[in-house]
Order: C-alpha cells, then structure tokens, then sequence
C-alpha cells in the first residue's frame, strides 16, 4: 500500500473513532451522516503528509487534519441547502434526508466541532492554528458569497473569478497543508511556502475542473460533460470566451447563457463558440501557469530533493485525477 | 451616569468602531444590520463589568464582550430562519430583509468573527477563552436542538426543560461572566464560582420570562401577555400543570395545547388552569431557588462585601427587568 492510502486509511480509522453519534440525536446523527458518505479525504491527507514531509509527528496532525474535513463537510451542507441541491456524492444532501433547519444547525455544530479538533495542541499552536482556521473559514464564506453574487452579474472579470474561486476552495486545501508544516514545526517562512504551494495548485485544480467539465472525457470525469454550461454556470472558460469573442459571439454567448436548456445542442452551440476563440489552449496555459507557479515555490522549501519530487508528484498525480 | 450605562455606551461604541461593512457587501450588510438593530447588550456588560469587579483592566474585556454579542446575535439569525420569525426587536428579521440564504451565510461568518475577536489576547489566555467559548457555543446548539426536539414530544420532564432553557440560554451568560473574570486572571476556581452565579441567574430568568408571559404585566413586561399560550409553548407553568393535575385536567391541558387558537378563551382556560393548580407559587419559588442559589455562589466569591452588594443589586435588577 502507497503511502497516501495509508494516510487515508488512518485518517478515516481516526474520524470514526472521534465522530459518534450521542444525545441529541437530531443533531448529530446527520453530521455523523455528511462525515461516513466518503469524499476523497484530499485535505486531511494533505495535513498529514505534509506534516510527515516536515519530519513532524504524523499522530499530532489527525486533529488539525480532522478540524479540515469536519469543517468542509460544514460547508457542504449549508452550501446543498442554498444551492437547493438534493444529492451530494451519490447520497441525499443532509437537508433532503432531513429538514432544512436540521441542516442548518448541524451545520452550526459542526463548525464549532471543528474548531473543538485544535483542544489539544499546546496553547502557541493552538492559537497559530485558530487564527489560520480562522482566517480560511471566514474567506470560504466570502468565496461563496462572491460566487453567489457572480451569478447574477454580467460583468464578472477574470480577476474576480480567480479571486472567489481561491476563496471558494484553494485557500482551504492551502490552509490544510500549512497547518501540517505548523505542527511540524517548521520556521513561519517555510510554512508559508507551503500555503502558496497549496494555493497555487488548488487554483489549477479548480480551473482544470471547469476545463473537464466541458473538455473532459466522460468515462473517467465523473461528471456529466457540458453540465456547467447546462446550468449557465460563469466559469473559466466563459469569462475567457466573454473577454475575448467579438460583438457578435458576445451577444450569441450572452444569450445561450441567458436560456433555461437541457439539450445537447446548446453544449455542442456553447462549446463551438470555445472552440473557434481557442478557450482550450488559453485554459490550459492559464492551469499551466498556476501549475508551474506551485512547482517554483516548491523548488525553494528546505526538504529534500526527494521529498520535493514526491509532493510534485502528489501535485501532478491530483492534475491528472489519478487520485 | 451608573456605570452599568457607562459600560453599556463604550461598550456599544467599541461595536461600532470594529463591524463595519466591507467587500462582499451582501455578505457583511446583514452582519451590520443585525448588530445595529439594538437589544440590551446584556452579555458584554455582565463580561465587562466582571472583569472591572476582579480588578482587571476593562479595555482587555472588550474584544471578549464583542465575541459573545456577536455570538449571540449569530444565533438570533439562525433561530429566526428556523422559526420562520418575520420580526426581531421591532424590525424585519434578516432572513426576511433579505432572504434565507443571506440568514445562513451571514450568519456563519458571524460565528467565525466571533471566534476572531478574541485574536489579540495572548496565547495562554486566548486558549481558557477559546474552549470556553466553543464549549458554549455547541451547547447553545444543543439547547436549539433540544428545543426544537421538544415541541413535538409529549414527555417532556421538568429536569429536561430546565437542561434545555440552561443551554439555549443560560450557559452564554454564564460564560459570560467567566470571560470578564479569566481576564482579569481569577484563580480557576473563583472563575467557576462566577459561571455557577451566571448560571442560576441565567435559568432564575428564564423561568421568570415564562412567568410573566403569563402573569406579568402588559404595560411593563413589553410583549403580549399569553403569548406562550396561543403559541403552545411547553414552558415550565405547562410542564408542571401536566406534572401536578388530574387526569381530567390532564386531558384538558393536552387538548389546548393541540389545537390553534389566537382566542383571548384559549388563554383565560389555560391561566385558569394554573392558577387551580397553584402555578403561580410554584414557578416563584422555583425562580428564588435559583436565584438563591446565585446569590449563595456569590457569597463565597473573595471580593469585599461591596462588590457582592454590587453584583446582587444587579442580579436583582435583572429579575425586577429594570435593565
């Protein structure tokens, strides 16, 4: 077994011997539920292998990785309720299963539990955790709030985007990995080059994600190829296409993401309009650019050359799915 | 000016000068509006003016007394999202101003910035007042969820509504207390003494609030009386009628209480109810329990004699709801 999967497998021994159902009931049987429905378990791995990459003691790093997960899975389901989403990783969201004010405040809980993962660490540590917990929690909140927002301007930039996006969802994939390097001890300015590591190859990620989602091969996506464009979601690739097309093109563009449509010829109409302004060879440069941006600063850790490829390789094997 | 009012004034000033609105606007908009709608910023006083009675330095208390008002009204939001409340200190509540989504998200990133006030305190401090305020917080969560769990259970015990009104409520004021009192770096044990006081207090008032929402004055009590009644509300007048009454009675009490009524009837058959049960009495003596027990508490605190006067004379205001 690869080390991740020890990771993973560890990780997910740790959460059910933490997470338990106890009185009241109608509060945690459904944070128990978001917790077992699986997901990758990317971020708390994450926490951990950085930590062990620091040469620091991975047993230390299950609590920090745990306040991550339980913190996401706070998100997701306030996030299913104000998106209306009624599944979420092939299972009913909690407040379908339930109600909407049981989500809502499990979620609360949840939020708190997660900060309650950081008890045990030494006050210094503890307090350099909050705050970086802290911080990243508050901006996910703006992300999604940005997020919302974007859906009912027409003005979004490009700039903007990459903003709510890093919000949205790398600030916490980089907020797990530094919170590794701090329980490893490691000097403030390593640490931080971890979390722009993280960061960078978390905005990659997600812009890869928009490019699969319309470019993506079906069998090993995932996901329905042309969902975003479906559902007239203002990605990457539609900003792009909006900054670049002419006149014409624009109000086409415009108006195909102005219509409620299920039908493949509105993919395919959207997706030749990418196609003719060569959206996939600008997408992929811009992942590239973050790519290469999260290896420079990898380059510049004090780990050795070994430990340099084997994150890079974690990274690479992330941007092509594999894991 | 008393200094109760002189604690109030700065304390509403040091609000003013931290939650201010900032980008996104749709995210921290609710957030100000929430907090500037009034209420009687109970919480932050009883941390600030507890501080001042040890001894501490009051200007520390105040990033403490801002978490725990913002924290508070946190929990305003989410609770009227859940009961579907139009109207919250005379003003449209803020799910209704704007809509459910904003309530929740707003919401959440209140919890978080409540966590951040305390971020300047140094570590060992900030780590007594973290726990502390995140063992509270899930136990207001707690307490929602119990009082939720309630409304649709028929055998409810007196000694599960009183754990029930100690979470949603009492615990937040206790902890209160306990904040001004760590910060003026109490002893472990004297802090205590103090959340034991707020404690009682807490729960002497709650009672006092089913009291007289029943048998207080319209013209002082500020909301309408028999509120509860026409609203089916298990108070601790209801749980102990069923506790002390007949079964005919029983039968009686069980049908009121099932069906909808907004009729002055409702609530003359109900109050005549309790008052042939001797309610009235009861729930008194219950209230001066508690408050006996606070004022007990407060005995064996190490303070002159002075302040234990101060401190109960305000106990005592509290109960006469003169503040």
């Amino acid at each position: 077994m690869d080390v991740v999967a020890t990771y993973k497998e560890d990780f997910i021994s740790y959460l059910n011997k933490k997470i338990k159902v106890k009185e009241p009931v109608n509060l945690y049987e459904p944070i128990h539920y978001i917790l077992q429905i699986g997901g990758k378990r990317l971020r708390p791995i994450l926490t951990i292998m950085i930590c062990d990459l620091f040469e620091g003691n991975t047993e230390q790093a299950y609590d920090a990785a745990l306040a991550i997960e339980v913190f996401h899975n706070f998100t997701l389901i306030h996030d299913d309720i104000m998106d209306s989403a009624p599944i979420r990783r092939g299972k009913e969201t909690v407040h379908t299963k339930w109600d909407v004010n049981t989500g809502i405040l499990s979620g609360d809980a949840m939020m708190i539990l997660a900060s309650q993962c950081f008890n045990k660490y030494e006050p210094e540590i503890f307090k350099k955790l909050l705050l970086l917990f802290n911080k990243t929690a508050l901006e996910v909140c703006e992300g999604q709030q940005l997020d919302i927002d974007f859906e009912t301007r027409n003005d979004v930039s490009i700039t903007e985007y990459i903003k709510m996006i890093t919000y949205k969802t790398s600030v916490l994939v980089a907020a797990a990995m530094k919170m590794g390097a701090i329980i490893a001890d490691v000097s403030d300015s390593e640490a931080e080059k971890i979390y722009n590591f993280g960061l960078n190859l978390g905005i990659a990620f997600q812009l890869q994600d928009d490019f699969l989602d319309t470019f993506g091969d079906a069998a090993t996506f995932g996901k329905q190829i042309g969902g975003d464009i479906l559902e007239n979601k203002k990605t990457f690739l539609y900003l792009k296409a909006l900054e670049v097309c002419n006149k014409e093109d624009l109000e086409k563009l415009l108006h195909l993401y102005n219509i409620e449509s299920k039908s493949e010829t509105k993919i395919k109409e959207v997706t030749a309009l990418f196609n003719k302004y060569n959206i996939v060879d600008i997408t992929k440069s811009e992942i590239e650019n973050y790519t290469e941006g999260a290896f420079v600063t990898l380059e510049t850790l004090a780990i050795s050359d070994a430990k340099k490829q084997l994150l890079k390789n974690f990274g690479l094997s992330l941007m092509k799915r594999s894991i």
